[in-house]
Order: structure tokens, then sequence, then C-alpha cells
């Protein structure tokens, strides 16, 4: 059915649709997205963010680029932040370090946001909102017939609520309420569409439903993937030790995209880079013909460096990422090795002793100590620094001593 | 446990606690009750009631019985009307006749209760509240706190949630913010003890959870039991007309008692009377050594009357009782018949020639017109009526046709 109204359509709402549809896991319901499209008027497109202080990943800009692809194909960002949970702080009183925010921490908060985000979206065509605006309005006779509009077996049908009902692990009543206000504010913003993570689906779903209820066409939903890690496996996040820091300084972060697998730079060039995908398939086409993937891996390197510096930055963390292996002299067969971590994590002087790199932990201290130890090309100066499960890396003892280890 | 305890308290205190255990399903918890009443101060005694108009039956004046009870040991009534809810109407919208109450409706609605409640209550010891003076400040944050103050698994443990929930019915979300609503009607009031029926503990239990949380003492809960109608077996319900509203006519209520099974006297006589139990218990002794216990019963009756009336329209009640059946002469032998109904309800022409009192239906409706048929008594006009299933009636046709018939 699709397959049919699509080509019933323009080359340009075909040529739109494939760059709204690149990248997502999902898109619900097409048809309707392209009855949007086809009168077009400028859409509002939805995508909600924490209020806490946000230090954004590149598996954050995954969502952000999809919004800047809208805004390319003129249509409006409203960034929402919903401070309305997060100034309630945590209401069963558990968690004693998640205290409630205030509007000064909000408004600073979503400075901080401002300044990441525009690195990506047009300030122009980006509208950031707050949710507490509608929900401090909203009494509790109104929260109550808000409530009335959704059942309890199916909020139970949510993935994590299901697991957690039939583990025995305690649901407050106010969880429910959550994913409700979440959908209330799509109704409040009035959103044409919503971009979300696989983990937001059941809430962004809860926004259709609601915008029906109060007589609004239902938001489109774009569900967009987790981006992977270094590691390739986990999902990029802080604690795992396994993401790119949009704030990283140029070196810091070319290094790690360098660091990355083939398989993982196609992902990342899919998710990340703004080329198109015509070009990214001639990368594979050349790599195919004996290119060396390590300079198609240097193209999207300085693609992401010059869009969180500049370009002069970029290039110049290239040049530095190649005088540094040329200096270091890497040989082209380094062993390959894997070792056990302790509670997910290994001090660096046992993985040197472990690998075969130092004969005892105490050479392996010395050796960090004469600056003579490198992870990834990079001077090791903390000798208490700890290795995470799930990476890989190149360790470096002397001139000639390698290693590539991956920690399990 | 609480033997001991009750061993160590003064007779006056004693007897307190038997006046008040006097017809209760349960105490909880018991021992705070005796601690709340040592400190000689005079309790906070809640009840709830519905917002929609009133039309009580004496059903309902076994809790407001109690109350009065309480009110007897010094303690204060808070008598709740529950017009918060009442005035969102029904918000899943199914309902199209529960329209939402105006305040006016409230008000009118209040006013028609303490015309009732006040020929049972001391006006003076009864404070009247409404739950929309707090609920209406309560805004959607603070509503969000109060439902992270108790879990899904515990709210679907409450019986008919439990049901619905397995046999795949509907709850809307918003319905498990109701007995947190009523819950935390006890924080607002400051409640040392809330009353209410069998059906209710769930909530009167969630009432203590949730003073708890607020750092108050938890309610006292006591539970009543559902009385029974006419028919002994059922609950009194003006659905299942097996009931005794507080403004029927003395004859209607009087008759109405008599009809009662000698058992179900008893139960009246607990949960009705306002005699002390000795008293009961010396009438209890006065039938097994012969005593009609249709005298008994006239004493209830009486009682019953003078309390929605006055004595002097008691004693007529049942001076007119008397006459009626002297003059019905009703024999002591009449036979009893238990016949089927159709869909719970035998139309009266059908009964009379079922029972055998007439020889067809047409002559049954010859001799209702004429005046000849009588229910306990009563002549019949309306040859529409139906007697209801559950129910036992002497039925009369004529002077000296009786059966007493009992409808299944």
């Amino acid at each position: 059915m699709t397959e049919v109204s699509q080509e019933a359509l323009s080359p340009e709402l075909q040529e739109h649709l494939a760059q709204i549809k690149r990248g997502a896991e999902e898109v619900l319901v097409e048809e309707e997205l392209i009855e949007k499209l086809k009168t077009g008027r400028s859409l509002r497109i939805k995508a909600g963010f924490d209020p806490t202080a946000p230090d954004l990943h590149l598996g954050h800009t995954v969502l952000i680029n999809k919004l800047r692809q809208f805004q390319e194909l003129g249509h409006e960002v409203l960034f929402l932040i919903g401070d309305f949970t997060g100034m309630i702080g945590d209401p069963t009183g558990k968690s004693a370090t998640r205290p409630p925010l205030t509007r000064d921490d909000v408004i600073e908060n979503a400075k901080t946001y401002e300044q990441q985000i525009f690195k990506i979206l047009d300030p122009e065509k980006t509208l950031v909102m707050f949710n507490s605006s509608w929900m401090n309005e909203m009494n509790s006779a109104e929260l109550i017939q808000l409530a009335a509009k959704y059942n309890v077996a199916r909020m139970l049908e949510r993935d994590d609520f299901n697991k957690r009902y039939k583990s025995g692990q305690s649901i407050a009543i106010h969880e429910f309420l959550y994913p409700l206000i979440q959908g209330y504010d799509s109704v409040a913003m009035k959103a044409d569409v919503e971009i979300g993570g696989t983990d937001q689906k059941f809430n962004l779903l809860v926004g259709r439903e609601l915008q029906k209820h109060f007589g609004q066409p239902p938001q489109t939903v774009v569900i967009l993937p987790i981006l992977e890690g270094l590691d390739g496996v986990q999902k990029m996040s802080k604690s795992l030790n396994n993401y790119i820091g949009i704030s990283e300084a140029p070196d810091e972060m070319f290094g790690k995209i360098m660091s990355i697998s083939d398989d993982l730079m196609w992902r990342y060039f899919e998710l990340l880079s703004f080329r198109p995908l015509s070009e990214i398939e001639a990368f594979k086409t050349e790599i195919e013909e004996g290119k060396n993937p390590r300079d198609i891996k240097f193209l999207l390197g300085e693609e992401i460096v010059a869009r969180f510096h500049s370009q002069v930055e970029a290039t110049q963390a290239r040049e530095n990422f190649i005088a540094r292996f040329q200096k270091g002299a890497m040989p082209d067969d380094i062993p390959e090795k894997e070792l056990a971590t302790q509670d997910g994590k290994l001090a660096i002087a046992n993985l040197l002793q472990q690998a075969g790199l130092t004969q005892s932990t105490s050479e392996a201290l010395r050796m960090i100590k004469q600056g003579a130890v490198k992870i990834d090309g990079e001077k090791v100066s903390d000798n208490k620094l700890e290795i995470v499960a799930g990476s890989t890396h190149v360790f470096q003892v002397g001139k000639r001593r390698f290693a590539k280890v991956t920690l399990k």
C-alpha cells in the first residue's frame, strides 16, 4: 500500500520521504506523514529532552540530526525540555541525590542545551519549549481527566512496566502518569511529528492517542535507533565510557572515531553523517576496489570534528593523528588479546602485565611514570587508570611492544 | 494480646470500647484505638459520603448510628461529602447520564443530607466537610507526588480491580487515583478514626498509609457490615426493593419492620437499635421463655419509627398495624409456599393464581379491582404490581384465603 501511494508522489516528495526515513527504525504512520507533507505547510516537529544538565554525546545527536533534516526540508523544530517532572524531583523520596530542579537550574540547563544543539540545528527554525508552561497551569481535576483517557492494562504492556510488574518490582502509581504527561505535551504543542528513540516508542504512541482524544490529528512518530558506542555493541553512554562527547577536544574526538571498527563506520555514516546516501555508497565501492578504509574513516572523523569545532580544527586533528601514528610507528601486525576484567574494570598496570607487555605490575607502573605507555597513541599519565569491559584499545609500552587488547 | 491490654483498662474505657465494637466487623488497629481513647481527648471521626442526591435507607444508617455512638462518647464527627470527584463527572465520558455536579448541586445535596442525618446525629458535634476545599487547591504536581506514595501492584490487589484486570475489563488510570484522594482526605482532615462498610476496607487502609507518609498517626479503621434488606439475604438497596427508606411514612416503615424474619430482627436490633446490648439479651430470654416475638418486634418498629418521625407517630403506627391485622383476622396457620419468578419478578395476578389463591389470573385481576387483595395487610390497588425475587409476604384474597409466599 505504501508503495502504491509513493508511486503517485512527486520526485521531490519521494526525496523528502527518503531523507526522513534515513536511519529511522519505523515511521508510524507513513501514509499520514505523506498526507502532511503533501499540504506543503511547515510541520511542527517535536522532540523531548531531559531537563537535567545536558552533556550531549554523538548518541544524542542521531535525534538532533534528524531534527536538522526536517529543518532543511522547511519544517519547524519544537525542542521540548521536560522540566515539569524535573521540578517535582523524585517523589518517591528514594533517591536522595535527585533534588528537585529550581527554575534557575532549568534556565541554566536550557542555555547549555542551546550552546550544544545550535551546533547542529538552525536557531531560526527552532522553538525551545518547557512543559512546565502548561503543566504548572494544570490542576488536579484536569490531571484526573487526562488519566481517564488511558487504561491500566495497556500501560502495563509497556516493556519496562511489564517486566517490573511480573518480577514483583514496585511501580509507583505516578509513573503511570508520566507517559500521559509526555503525550499531553504533544497535545499542548500541536505536534505534527514526534521523533524519539526506540526506547520511547510506547510514550510517543500515547501522544498519538491523546491527540485523538483532544480532537487533533495524531502526530507521526519517527522512531530512531539507539546508536552503538565505540565498542559497536552496547549503546553509547557515559557510564559505559564508550562515548564521544560533542564537547570533546578535536584530537580526542578524531582519535575516538578512528578507533571504531569498519562495520561500525558505516553505521555512523548512516546516522551521524550529513553526506547523501549516494556518496556513502560510492565510498563502499571504493573500498571494495582496494581503497584503505582508514582514508574513508578520515572523512567521517573530519566531518564530525568540523561540525562541533571547525573545518580548520578538523584538518589539524587529522594531521595530528597521522603524525602521532608515524612517530609511534605502529606496526601492521599488532598481536590481539582478550583479557577478563574484575567487576567490569581492569587497572592499567594489571592489564599491561597480563597482556605480556611488562614482566610485572611494578614494571608497568615504572613505565607509566617514565611516560613510556600509550593507549591508542595517547600517553598515559594516570597510573591508577582503569579500563572498562567491552572496550578495545592498542596498548604500547616503549617503542616496540604493542598489543590490541579487548576487555571482556 | 488484645485481651491482656484490655484487662488493664478502666471499666469506663472497656465500656466505650465495647460500644465502638458493637456490630463492627473489624477494628484496625484496636490497640491504637485504645491508646487514642486513653488520651481522653475528643477524637475526629471521619465518614465519607457520595455527593449525589441522598435518599438514605436504614442500610446507610448503620454507619450513621456508629457515628452517633462516637458522639455520645464525646467525639466529633467529620461528615465528609466527596464532592470533588462528583464535580469532575465521569471523565471517561462513557456515562452520558452522569453530568458533573455544579457547586449549587453540591450545596443542595448537602442540605438534604443534613435534613436526614440530623435525625440521628448531634449537629453540635458534627462538622460537614467537602473535599473540594482541599482538592481544588491541589495542583497536578502535588497530585503526582501523592500518586508516588502508592504502587500499582498493591492497587491491583483491591478486589474489584483484581477481578477486572484478570477478566480483561478496562480500568482507567484515574480510577487508581480515587482511592488515593479518599486516603488523602484523611490526611487533610487529620482523622483519628474512619468508619466505613466492608466494601470500603481497602480505601480506608490507604488512608492509614498516606497519613503515615505525611507524618500523622494512622487513623483507626472501623469496618461495619453491610445491612441485609427485608429478605434477610441480599444487601439492603433501593434497586433490590428490599429497603426501608428513612423518609417513609410511619405506617409503611412500621409494617416493613414487622415483615422481617425473627432472625433478621436480632441483626436489626444489633445494628439499628440504640438499646443497650444487655436489654437485647433480655428480650431473647423472654422469647425463649414463651413471649411472642411479634411483641419484641413491635419494640424495634416503634424505636425506628420514633427516630425518624416521633414517639406519638410510632405508637400510632403500632396501633394501626394491630388494628389492620385484627380487621384482617389473619389466621395463625397460613400455608407457606415458594414460587419461582421470571427474570427476578412475578406479576401479582400470576402470583395469586400460582399460589392457588385464585382460580385464574383474570379472577386475580378482578379481585384486585374489587379491593379484595392485600399484601401484608395492605390493600393492593395496582394490578400490574410486580413482586421481586427474594421477598416473603403474606398474600390475602377476600376474607379467608391466605398464603405466605416466598419468591425465589
